[in-house]
């Protein structure tokens, strides 16, 4: 038999894959934080050379984003992202008591499949490895359809390395057939402990997996509010940067901004000066024309595109040094097509009378499509970023700062991470920046402590005797027990 | 229509209670940490006196477990429980930095379905309900098949005091018509937020249910080694009295003893003392016989019955004072039953050369069947608990203490929690003991915060020039800044 059907292709190397992973699993379990630490060093060090090609590649199989954007965000992503590996402890004993007695025990997982998305593939890609190479997982990469090659070129350099360095044959695999039979097969093999889908929702909304623990970190749909005690030259600029930086594509890309009244116009004036185009109506209906397939599914050939270009295509024309498109919008339309995930430089914008309206307006934002794990404001109020950062349903909040970058750590007090929890989105168990020691679980050593309280001995009660009494009795020695 | 078939009666019950459930979570999401304190006293301090009377029915429906035992497992275990709970804040603003910055926000997760046990069901009902409330979700309790009586008189009493105490009403649900059809509708209901399972593995098992964070918490067997250092009158005794507490039934108690050759008669006389019973082989024959329905199943009638009652079911007599009956073995047989889940004071003896030996038959134990989360150790010997800590696949490991105990929180330095995550038996996202954070996800709020490291700038690379050069040209000015 020489021929294979496509699908049954996919699922008989998905299954030599978890299988090749599981047991390379079983010789990594004998390896200690140092012995991995040391993968990684060489890993961040020797993939450095291949990262220019590798964008190239990326770039030239997806066409989308700007290159020079990827770069940088190698050059600041990475150096971060090296500084907090160095410093962690994550597998082997993590803490101990006053008595030098062990407490706690971080433990891999097992297997740890990862659905890549169809952007940023290759920073993704190192990301995952690298947070399972620094937690004892062995991963495998699986490339959505028509990323195969790049994810391929990656692998082949990635697991050089690590074979170079004493990783086991198969800590790294990579799915070639990437058939939606094989990747369901991935997803519910028994070996499989974990599942981080990085921005697929399909696998989390058609329900195709079960039961596993899964973690999903998807682009979400930001909003921003600009109160008016905000740097507004700075936040303006700010939000344009963000919003442009490679093209849109970063997963906390603000997607909404919420002006307050007063300073709106301030707002629109210095974001034109930053880069931003305000649409008229009629380029605006030219724009959702061509950006969109349908009512809910963007053109995938709009993803990751300049304002110039989306401009161009749309059959309308703007500045030449031009960032964003802006929507400006009097209201949300309940049918308003830009609140669906947009993965390019497009951002709607509101006023609204104050703070509390804005508040209003973003947690209705971010519940209509369900999209948002992240929210921002620039103020300078703090009591205002208190009450703004307590009801939206997100797992993080962005404070003057831009989101794009805020959100994965760069120049900012979050955890670096390339993967945002999405459990706000519905989707996976974790909303925090997902980090190594997410891909862990915690063996906790118990030792016995005596009781502060005194506890009185309650002879055993008898079915026979009167229950009424019984239940007077012991009312009130619990009650004793509870008022101490 | 007047008749409506248990399946749909139980679908449409799941969809009203669900619809509820999430509706009174609106409501609820204003309520602060102290609001939802004074519902927790109100509740801890009224069921008291429901106590016996709940206990008593629970006994009669269920036929399994000691009242004495249950009586003082409340007794014990509350008292810590509302010591923890009232020093503890869940939502709301957990943290701020030292700029007085919010920068941690507890949030609740909205509505939580618990799948309740058939063992314990009261002490279970009241730990899910009062880990709800905490973290400000609401809950719907879904008893076993015929332990709904039991849940519904639970269930009046809370929700009578919930209400006076000025919870919405629906915060707190109960499901009447427990068919399968009717608990997957609520597992898979998109309001659904997370799911508890109280050891009721075939909703994980039989794949019923889908990408939903899901918690799991059944019983574990735990194996216990003894070794030569040990406290050997404490250790038996400690053993025999957990193993035998409520007839075997708390979620840790111990299923497998293993004693270090040199002491290992000492072990079984000191067991035999403490009121343990050895087994001869005809009689463990008998045993087996009875206590199997087929090869993996126990037969429900004996789950949390008394020795002398499961020795005379079998057609052999013990001594009247006897707590738990011992089957000593030479080795692991692959096929040997009692590995199964067995929630009756039985134990199953090994002896071992020393702790090494040890060591490996508790990971094959705890492999075999995939049923464990806990084990426990008793030793003086530091380096050897160190040791022994670190391999094993279990969430928790008990030092010198009953393991029934000190794995909820009672004498012990571990948290109290009556539901012991079981990520290690291949369910559910948690391996520590379940508390009300975790019924929570928590946002962060970041800064900006400058970059420690200097960054270079890199000109945009364009696709004309030569490739290499670039490379080279990126590699070094990448190699400087991670070698800064």
């Amino acid at each position: 038999m020489q021929f294979v059907d496509k699908d049954l292709k996919s699922v008989q190397e998905a299954r030599i894959l978890v299988e090749s992973a599981r047991d390379a699993h079983v010789l990594l379990k004998e390896y200690g934080q140092q012995d991995l630490d040391r993968v990684i060093d060489k890993l961040m060090s020797d993939i450095l050379i291949e990262i220019p090609e590798l964008v190239d590649l990326e770039i030239a199989e997806t066409k989308a984003g700007v290159k020079k954007d990827k770069l940088k965000l190698f050059e600041e992503f990475l150096p971060i992202l090296e500084d907090k590996l160095k410093n962690q402890k994550v597998i082997g004993s993590l803490k101990e008591n006053s008595h030098n007695q062990i407490e706690t025990i971080g433990v891999s997982l097992g297997v740890v499949a990862v659905l890549l998305p169809t952007e940023n593939i290759i920073l993704n890609s190192l990301y995952a490895t690298l947070i399972a190479i620094k937690s004892g997982n062995t991963v495998i990469l699986v490339p959505q359809p028509r990323t195969e090659k790049v994810v391929a070129r990656f692998y082949s350099k990635v697991a050089h390395i690590c074979q170079e360095s004493g990783l086991p044959q198969g800590a790294i695999g990579y799915m070639e057939n990437t058939a939606d039979e094989g990747v369901t097969q991935i997803l519910a093999h028994p070996d499989t402990a974990l599942v981080i889908d990085i921005g697929v929702p399909k696998y989390f909304d058609n329900n195709q997996v079960v039961n596993k623990p899964m973690i999903y970190g998807g682009t979400g749909s930001t909003p921003v509010f600009i109160e008016h005690t905000a740097d507004i030259v700075q936040a303006a600029k700010s939000v344009v940067d963000s919003r442009s930086f490679d093209n849109g594509l970063l997963p906390a890309a603000e997607q909404f901004v919420l002006a307050e009244g007063v300073i709106a116009n301030e707002v629109k004036s210095d974001m034109t000066e930053a880069g931003a185009y305000f649409l008229s109506d009629s380029e605006e209906e030219q724009l959702l024309g061509s950006l969109f397939l349908d009512e809910d599914h963007v053109n995938p050939l709009f993803v990751g595109q300049s304002a110039t270009w989306l401009a161009k295509q749309s059959g309308f024309s703007v500045p030449e040094n031009t960032k964003v498109l802006v929507s400006e919008k009097p209201y949300i339309f309940d049918e308003n097509p830009f609140t669906n995930e947009l993965k390019c430089p497009i951002l709607t914008f509101y006023v609204e009378p104050d703070w509390m309206h804005a508040c209003e307006k973003c947690i209705r934002l971010l519940k209509t499509k369900r999209n948002g794990h992240t929210l921002a404001i620039y103020s300078k109020d703090e009591a205002v970023i208190k009450e703004f950062a307590l009801k939206k349903p997100v797992g993080r909040m962005i404070v003057n700062g831009p989101a794009s970058f805020s959100s994965i750590g760069i120049n900012s007090t979050l955890p670096v991470s390339l993967i945002l929890g999405g459990l706000t989105t519905g989707r996976g168990f974790i909303s925090k920046n997902v980090v190594a020691e997410n891909l862990t679980y915690q063996r906790d050593i118990g030792y016995t402590k005596p009781n502060i309280r005194n506890h009185v001995q309650v002879q055993e009660v008898t079915q026979e005797k009167d229950i009424s009494a019984d239940k007077e009795l012991l009312a009130k020695v619990l009650k004793k027990i509870m008022d101490q």
